[in-house]
Order: structure tokens, then sequence, then C-alpha cells
């Protein structure tokens, strides 16, 4: 029997009903409400032949035994940001709850291979900054020693707030126990961004998520009365970033999906009355060909060094963050493919700007696809989030539709 | 007998060894260190045939009666901004007090023409950030309703401040009885920026202050996911402020005395993962030309226009404060200048970025004119503010030559 997307959306608004307040959605991972969405969720699956429980890291695991015990997996994330919206990881938590219970009864209970849902703990890292917790563990790429001691605004302890639910920080990585048999992991989810629908597609297929350099750059120039000093002898660190900040964006626009943002500008002092003395700015480039990024990052450093330079100031770079281009698995991308092709007539392959959970399974060699339904106005992570019930209707059907392509797949 | 500029320069030691701690001067206006400063100075006057009085604005008269009620006036500030340097204000305060000094001995006590030395109350607006406080009472160009509620850091109202020294706010404008018959005004001081020490000279004469236009202006573009939001449909609002920040500079290249600046930029949400949808900037722009200012301004608004239609962003403006250019009196420059080449051999005129009390002065249709000496590096409202011990001396030589001068020609 087909699933029943209508089910689905349902689901997301007794959801959002129960987790949002007037600001969107509130499921900080960790959190009373988030605690609270997952009891819900647990409540969804008692009428299914399922077991559940949690793992050390906090991924939450529902398993459908089959036949055999090699797995394929789904899921996503309950999780969201603060003031989040209604769709952001819940969508495919709750898609693979559907594609769950309609293969159990398809199969009458034992489906040929088994069949788990995840739904990752702290996908968004919002309150501890460290996002993509509960898959990194599973993947054995969690970082115990630099997490431990996150604080959130009210100095609470990454290691407190996990032992508030029954985690201890120092196991974390035994969730890696999970990978068993795991021949698959597919994640359906909003695109976050504004491609599929300028395209006016519902769905797409992701061929993986971008490699990110997350870079800190400081200008240092000197700060001056900006009244008694002539326009020649300033060393202005403002007009070093802001050639940096417009030289980037050629420096992108040289490859067809790659992005590059400076986020952040802070001026010291300051002041309206003094030129800017050192200016500290961020910088964030994404792509996913691991060579592209490599030059970008190259191309954007030279500049920062010419244009500080020309400026009569200095340069420095820190890393702040920086993870590899992961690329999906190419049969499973020829089967999502597929099923959307099947499901919506049209389809459209694009990396993914945002890192997901998929990309850390992908990083424990398991083989990985994720699908992306389109996303009003690429708005994502706020209360306006939205996509069209008859795109998400589509998505769930497309999904399923891939789904079992991979069962059948994982069981030849 | 001519002037003593070492007794000048031992009084300046004085008095920072009085009101200097650490991290520089400390004689931030309405405050106790300034009342020790201003004691001190009254302690300097006791051997002089002098009558000292408080204006109603809190400006401190010294008056060396002559035989005609025609004055000249000598002055500066004592008050400092926080952590200052031992010169701003002071300098030319001692300075004058040592001109007086010399007249007196000159004329056994009665001058030919009334010799006034005015310290202006809260040149600086450090604490409340109303700056040339008394000089503007003096003027008539006083804001009460605008400065009566202003608050320091602590809460604590102008108007309590002022009233612990013994000034009711409401009555400040009966300084403008200080007039009287004044012929002219003239103030010495540190350049405060880096023109006199480029051309290696020690003084120079000071054309009028220029006027200042100064205005927030914010771009608004569109918030948006640094990984998942293509370059081509951004609408980076810092890419239009960047473009504004170069856009400033040659602007005001087109003319040799101008400047602008741009002092603060402020992004937002201002994280890394984000394109910016909103900045804010400042914009300080100064000529001595009005005409030329109302230029710069109109070219620097039409381009924030431009450059926000090319981000598909828009701009809007307010003005934070201005003033019109205040050209000092070409007889006294003539003076200046005269007394400079005759002191320091060569000399050479220079517009002020910065404002002096000496603006105000002239705003009340007094003739005024400014001398500078050179400034090390430019540095100002610094401790490490610092000039020449011979370039002070041949400062206040000059000065007194200057007012030697403009008390023969206020006699004729």
């Amino acid at each position: 029997m087909p699933v029943d997307a209508r089910r689905t959306i349902s689901d997301l608004q007794q959801l959002r009903a129960l987790t949002a307040d007037d600001h969107g959605a509130q499921r900080i991972a960790w959190s009373a409400t988030w605690l609270k969405a997952r009891a819900w969720f647990q409540g969804l699956l008692s009428e299914l032949p399922v077991e559940h429980h949690l793992d050390a890291a906090g991924n939450s695991w529902t398993t459908l035994p089959g036949e055999s015990d090699r797995s394929l997996i789904l899921g996503s994330h309950l999780d969201s940001v603060p003031n989040g919206g209604w769709l952001d990881g819940c969508l495919g938590v709750l898609a693979s709850f559907e594609v769950l219970r309609a293969i159990a009864e398809d199969f009458h209970g034992k489906p040929p291979i088994t069949i788990r849902l995840v739904d990752w703990a702290d996908e968004e890292g919002a309150r501890f900054g460290r996002s993509l917790f509960g898959s990194s563990a599973f993947a054995g790429t969690h970082t115990i020693p630099a997490d431990r001691g996150r604080t959130d605004r009210d100095g609470i302890r990454l290691e407190e707030a996990l032992r508030q639910c029954q985690i201890e920080v120092e196991r974390i990585g035994d969730a890696a126990a999970e990978r068993g048999q795991a021949g698959a992991y597919l994640e359906l989810h909003i695109e976050q961004g504004p491609v599929l629908e300028a395209m006016q597609l519902p769905l797409g297929v992701v061929l993986g998520t971008k490699g990110v350099e997350r870079h800190a750059i400081t200008f240092h120039g000197q700060e001056a009365h900006s009244g008694s000093t002539p326009m020649a002898v300033r060393r202005d660190a403002l007009a070093a970033a802001a050639k940096l900040a417009l030289e980037i964006r050629p420096i992108a626009r040289k490859h067809p999906d790659a992005v590059a943002t400076m986020g952040s500008v802070k001026t010291f002092p300051g002041i309206v009355t003094a030129v800017v003395g050192r200016c500290e700015t961020t910088l964030d480039m994404r792509d996913l060909d691991a060579g592209v990024l490599a030059s970008m990052l190259a191309e954007a450093r030279a500049a920062s060094e010419r244009f500080a330079a020309e400026e009569g100031c200095t340069v420095e770079w820190s890393r702040i963050w920086s993870i590899e281009p992961i690329p999906f698995d190419p049969r499973l991308i020829e089967f999502c493919d597929q099923a959307v092709r099947e499901t919506a007539g049209k389809s459209h392959q694009l990396p993914s700007g945002p890192l997901h959970d998929a990309a850390e399974v992908a990083r424990a060699g398991i083989p990985v696809v994720m699908m992306f339904t389109q996303s009003l106005a690429g708005l994502s992570h706020n209360p306006a989030e939205n996509t069209r019930i008859e795109h998400l209707e589509l998505a769930v059907e497309a999904f399923d539709r891939l789904a079992r392509k991979t069962m059948h797949w994982l069981n030849v």
C-alpha cells in the first residue's frame, strides 16, 4: 500500500502545535520542549512492531527488524533552532516514519531487510554551537575534548546538559555500535535555499554537501582622528576589509555552485569620528569540489594580503572551522533521481550548501543520499520557513519510492 | 620682557603630575580631578593683579584690566578626555597664562587694552557627549532643551552634574555677557594630526575649522543562508556598504583638504553563516569650504543609492550632526603667519579638522585665529600624545608674538 502523505502533513502540524510558540519552533536540543517532541514521536510508534532506544550520544533509534540484519536507515532530526520553522529536520523524521509504517504494513511486520529510523541528537548545535553532535558520534568524528566544556548563554556546560538527558559525554563514541550492518542512509530535507523554487521544481537530488572553509580575518591599520588625518596618510583597516568583501564575489562566481560570504564585520574603535584601526571580518566559502574550494581560499588569502599592503595594513587569518566536501553515493543518487522523476516528472541534481547529518553518515563509509524539497523564498531557520503542501506530499511519495528502490538494491 | 616658555613646560608637567594616572590625563569636565586642575590653576594667578570668576556656564575668566575696556581674549580648555594626553587644551591655557603674566609685567599691571584669559568648560564633551559646552553658551549657540537630560554612563544627568559645580543649566546662556567689548580671541593648540610633522614644521596657522556632515547610513538587503543561497540571487547589504566605504575616498580626494571617513560598520545578523541583511554605517565628511562639503555629501548620497540599487538593497540616511565651516579672521591669520615666521622661519596655513572652542567664539562674531604646534605621529586623545619640547617652546614664543601684534591692532 502507498504512503499516506497527508498523514505526514497532519503529524507536522501536530508537532508544530505542540512545540512552537508565537516566535516559531522551540525544539532546541537538550531542552524540555525537545524532549516533549521526542516523547510525542515515541507515542506515534506504539502501534508498530518496532524496538526503540537511545544510543550513547542521544540519537533515537527505531528498528523494524527484517529477514536480514542488513539495514536501511531513514532519518533526520527533530531538534530546531530557536524561533525555527515547522519543517527543518522534522519533515525528514516524519516522512521516514510514514515510509516505515507503510513498509511494515506491506510486509506484515517483517520486511526482507531491517528498516531503521533515526532522529539524530542536536543537529543544529543551536545551544552549544556544536552542530551534527549525534551523527558525528555515530560516525566516529566526534570531538569530546573540544566540546566537553562548551557552555550555553547561561553558562551551563554541554556536559551538564547532556547528563540531564542521561548522556555521558565521555561515552558518546559508543554510538558507533549503531552502524551495525547499515547498507544505506536516506534523508529527506527542505532545500533551505532558492534554487528549486527558481527552477519551479518541487524536488531535487542532493549530490553531496559542500566543503566549507570558515575563517576569521582581521585587518590591522592605524586608528586616527577622522577630522585631522589627511586621506593620503591613512591606514584604514575598513578599506582593506571592504575590498575583500567585494573581491570574494568574483572569486566564487568563477565556479557554478561555489559561494563565498562575509557575514560579520566589526570595526574598532567603531566610532563616527575615528578612522578604523582594526577590522575583524569572517569568511565562509563552500564548494562541492575540494580543488575548487582550495583554490578559492588561496585566491581570497592572496587578495587579502594585496589589499592589506595597498592600505598600509597587515592581515591575519585564523581558521574557525572547515570540513571537506562530502559527495553522496552515485548509485543512490541515481535511485533518487529516478524516484523524483517518477513522482514529479522532472528532477534536478544540486549540491547542498548547508551541512546535514547525512554528511556525517557518509563519513562513516555508509552509502548516503538526500532528497530536497522546495523551500519558499529560500527561507529557513525562521518561523516564515514554508513549503507548498502539494510539494510536501510529492516529497513523501518520492521518498517512499527511493526507500523501496534502495531496499530492493540492498536485498539483492 | 620676553615670555619664559620653559615655565609653561614646567607648569604642564606639574599639571600632569597632579591630574594624570598610569592611563593618562583624567581631567574630565565636571569631575573632581577637573576641579582640582582648576583650583591649581587659580593658585598660579595669585601673584598677578587680576580678577577671577566663573560665568553662568562654568567658563573660568581671568581679567587683567587695561587702559581700555576693549579686550583681547586668550584661552583654551583644561578639561581632557579620559586617558588623555598632557597637551590637548591645557597647552593653550598655560601658554596664555605665560603671555598674560609677561604682558602684566611689561605694562606694570596696566596694559593699553584689557587682557582676558578663558578656560572654557567642557570642550571635550567626554562625559555627556556634548562638546564645546561652555564656549557655545558664550556664543549663544547652546542647546539647553537637547542637553538638559543628557546622562553619563552611570545615569547621572548633565543637569545634576552641573548643579554640583554650582551651574544652573537653564541659565548658561547668561555667559554671553562675557563677550563685552571683546576685540579678538586667540587660541594655541596641538595639531592632533600629522600634517606639520610630515612637513617638518613646528608651527602652523589655522585657517578655520572645517564644516562637518555626520550621517548614519543603513543598507537593507536580505538575510540569507551562506551555504544555500547562490551568489546571483543575493541581496547583500554589506556589499553595498563596502562599495560606499571605498567610494567616499575618491570623493574626498578631489579636494586638497577634504576628508571622508566610515568609522563604524555593523552587520546584522552578523554571523559567519549568513549573508548580511542589514548593514549600519556612519559617515563623517569635513571641509573648510561649504560648497565643497555640500557637493561631497551629494556625491556620497548618490553613490549610496547607486550601490544599493546594484545590490538589490535600499538605503536610508539620517543626519547625526552637522556644522558649517567656520573661517577665521583674515587679519588675524596674517598676524599669526607673521608671528610663526618670525619665530620658526617658516609657516604653513591649514584648516582644522577637529572642532575647537575658537569656532564657537567666531560664531559670536568675534575675530578669531588659532595657532597649531606639531603633534608627534598625529596622536591625540591618547596618553602617547606628545610634542617636542623645543616645539612647545617655539609655540609659546610665537603665541606671545601673535598676542602682541593683536593687542597693538586692537589699540589702534
